[in-house]
């Protein structure tokens, strides 16, 4: 999954835990935590417990920081440099309950301070490669097997090499790996590491967070994750988990966690043996008679159809739950594994598709419209030497969509251009468009059409500018389908003006599919998609 | 473990697999399997059903040999470069079924042609190395903070030499690691490898063996494997497994395996979840009242005392079954995880002891006495000019020891010296010294005296030379014990007299005593162990 992708996938709701002494949370997911408690406190009226617990270990820092600070350094500098497996796990167990203790900005420094100071030995390499390049290669290379002594020292070398190449802070990682909660804290340690990336671009630190996430990689391959469906047998503490991390719709209820694990639904996680009790990553099934058109018919279906009768697996939420895991695709190894198992558990299901957000939609086609509005204004030169973008004028309305804006009454809409119109009504306050059937029947159809070429045409380095469309097309999906008014929700409407899209993955079809978008970036689409194109096109 | 101590532990007593068409084992146990079969044939008058096949698939080479090995060889090629995951797994497939089915020859040409031909492309390291050159390091590192963007360079290039210094054949390595049934080819293949590398030393092969150890190693943490308890109520498949790989003290019957899984005896095993159904390694204990002096009292030990008398438990043998995995100190974290579970459900067990064998006692002595022989003989020339090693006379027998062996009657023992006479004595045929008791009088305080030295003095590269013992000291246990007539079984008189130790792992000292073994190569021992040595020296 590209980082971008996930992080879209994630954006946690995760709850504060309120039983613990320390902040077991990345940084980044503290921030979430305290805004969330803000915001639920200033409209739920709850006590801000937690909220003002965290704000405390802030203005805590400068008392004790230092202290605390060179004393948590110490614990991490014993648990890259002790030998003895006792000692060891007291180190490791010191360090992390100490790092979880610290301010943002005490882990600032720390994790600053473990990419350059637990480096690799440079002087070490350059010794080894000039007695590398020392060596003579034999020319010619049929004459390997008779010349076999001649490459001992290239071996040699190059192992010592490898040596020399890793990183110091390797040793703390692979520890912290084998060490009970060792993983789950490197996931936050990484989740960290990326929260700063986003603030400050640091060189050492993004070194760290590269070097972080191979380890990652390989300690997460799919071999070493079970897969797991989630029930109303699970323990609660896993349940809670599931609605602390649901990303794309949030589970308002107890009923509503209920139903999503009870009958014609299904809901399975990836767990980690290291991380137990906690799916790394979940995904939500319903079993429907055909391609849902709306997460409205998907969520409040009841009672939902009898499970012989359906014949899609519609997967309507996944997410992630560990941000230190951005970029590490554990989301193509679930799906593909849940069709699997789903396909042979109830071979009656023959279409296994999506209903998907298009979180990009709305910013790229506002953005669009505010350059061209611009560039109608004859603001050309502002901004060609902006330089920010060499953007051409272009019509994006066709005529008619163009002549059905500006002729709408002024009460309902106001705007120089069908463009400008269209801005005005899509940034309106509370979305006051979709309560008139008049703006929505004008709306509709440039913003399907848009939106097609959003999703089909909009690409970026050769892959699809959408996050969530990237995602699914490298898995192997392809498009299926735009729904109109498919969510209606706030998020929904901000993010795609309620507009939703069905991925598709075909059985039989997913590598092929996978493969020419991952080495040419061919998008599989249905006729019907590439048709709006199409007539795209043709103006 | 070390490769020896681990080849000495492993002697495997492997049982062909009947009901397989290929040869699945590697060829050190193929070869092994093949002996085996014909002694049991010939004893036990079998039908040679597993050695003739064995030696048909070898006669067979000749013919569609050529044909077969570039089969194989390009579904080698193609597990190493494709993408697509599906074919991906018959490539996986294709490439482990055909290499089972190899004779020797074909094994040993494919494993070279790995080796050779999917190294790591020399010219590109050489190029990045160029560039590394290039750049400079910032003198003063104090200045690195504001230096940050000077060294995204280094980050870069050291990135990029760290994947170019990557062989091609870690690809496979990887794919097969994630593949079912792929990790335990992985310990085949390097079966293989250490095998041929005994017959020829071939610097390629030695570096793609240095590398899948590397890469094993990883994948075979302690965090990844399963601690089970192996009883009676396991499958008949993993308790033949048992029976088949028990190296130490072999399984004569089935009556003989119930007991040792029933009261007063555990096993445990460590498994692998991608090597389901069979430990890689496991251990026998007894619970015993006191620390056992001889093997046949805890192997006949019948009935056992009630478990809830014992304060010892004694680990009476542990079995590797994978030589593919020599050299990864499973070992180490079985013994400590197994005492910790035992320590947890019986706090009346106090003492955690083994009772080992000492399988290079005897090879070393006679060595020993072979070349005293010698240079008593005058043949001091020869020894020097030969140059193996430069050895000095020493009297490796007390006065009063060489003076008993020489005032034995001549019908029982010959020799011109105590020494020459011991000699003569411990290689007699059927080690009838054992059933005199006038020769067993004469032989057991030089034997006792000169095993303790053997195991507390006698060292390579500072380590204690018995493989066993290096094994246990390095696990942290210290020399408690040895004991006379310990083991009479032919393997047992013939490895070291019959003479067996105890090793204690004393808690609370484990790591402490790992620490200085490690360190210096200090041994502890118990005072009655060094007693022997001491009185050596006053000599």
């Amino acid at each position: 999954m590209s980082k971008k992708a996930l992080s879209i996938l994630m954006r946690a709701r995760m709850r504060p835990n309120s039983n613990s002494n320390h902040s077991v949370s990345p940084l980044s997911l503290t921030n979430a935590v305290k805004q969330m408690q803000r915001h639920r406190n200033s409209r739920e009226g709850q006590s801000a417990g937690g909220a003002s617990r965290e704000e405390n270990s802030a203005s805590n820092d400068s008392g004790s920081s230092e202290r605390e600070f060179m004393h948590v350094r110490a614990s991490m500098d014993s648990a890259v440099s002790m030998n003895k497996t006792e000692f060891l796990d007291d180190a490791l167990n010191n360090f992390s309950e100490g790092y979880f203790s610290f301010s943002h900005e005490n882990r600032r420094k720390l994790l600053l301070l473990l990419a350059r100071e637990y480096d690799l030995n440079r002087s070490q390499v350059c010794e080894l490669i000039k007695q590398y390049l020392a060596l003579e290669l034999p020319a010619d290379k049929a004459q390997v097997s008779e010349e076999e002594g001649l490459f001992a020292s290239f071996y040699r070398i190059e192992r010592n090499l490898r040596h020399a190449l890793k990183p110091v802070y390797e040793v703390l990682f692979e520890r912290l790996n084998t060490h009970p909660g060792g993983l789950r804290f490197l996931s936050i340690l990484r989740a960290d590491i990326l929260y700063i990336l986003t603030e400050e671009n640091i060189a050492s630190l993004r070194a760290l967070d590269s070097y972080l996430h191979e380890k990652l990689s390989t300690w997460l391959s799919p071999a070493t994750l079970e897969l797991h469906q989630i029930t109303w047998d699970d323990p609660a503490s896993l349940l809670e988990k599931i609605v602390a991390y649901e990303a794309v719709h949030p589970i308002s209820n107890l009923l509503d966690l209920k139903r999503r694990l009870g009958i014609g639904r299904r809901c399975f996680g990836y767990l980690h043996p290291a991380i137990p009790g906690e799916p790394l990553i979940f995904i939500e099934v319903a079993l429907l008679k055909n391609i849902a058109h709306s997460i409205q018919d998907v969520l409040e279906d009841s009672p939902p159809i009898p499970e012989s009768e359906a014949t899609c697996a519609l997967f309507y939420s996944i997410s992630s739950t560990q941000p230190g895991l951005a970029g590490i695709n554990l989301g193509k190894f679930l799906i593909k594994r849940v069709i699997t198992l789903v396909k042979r558990e109830m071979p009656h299901i023959s279409t296994f598709a999506t209903l998907s957000p298009i979180p990009g939609f709305m910013q790229w086609l506002l953005s669009k419209l505010a350059c061209q509005k611009r560039l109608a204004e004859g603001d050309m030169s502002q901004t060609l030497t902006e330089g920010s973008n060499l953007t051409f004028y272009e019509k994006i309305l066709k005529p008619e969509e163009e002549e059905a804006l500006m002729s709408l009454p002024k009460d309902l809409a106001m705007g120089q251009t069908g463009m400008e119109t269209m801005f005005n009504l899509l940034t309106s306050t509370s979305y006051k468009w979709i309560h008139s059937s008049e703006l929505v029947s004008v709306l509709k159809s440039p913003l399907m059409r848009l939106c097609a070429r959003y999703i089909l045409q909009e690409k970026k380095r050769g892959k699809a500018l959408d996050s969530v469309a990237n995602f699914h097309l490298q898995n192997g999906a392809m498009v299926e389908r735009i729904n109109w008014m498919a969510d209606r929700s706030e998020n929904g409407l901000s993010q795609s003006a309620g507009i939703m899209v069905n991925y598709v993955y075909r059985l039989g079809h997913i590598e092929e599919y996978a493969h020419s978008y991952f080495s040419n970036g061919e998008i599989h689409a249905s006729s019907d998609l590439r048709h709006y194109v199409e007539s795209d096109k043709k103006q």
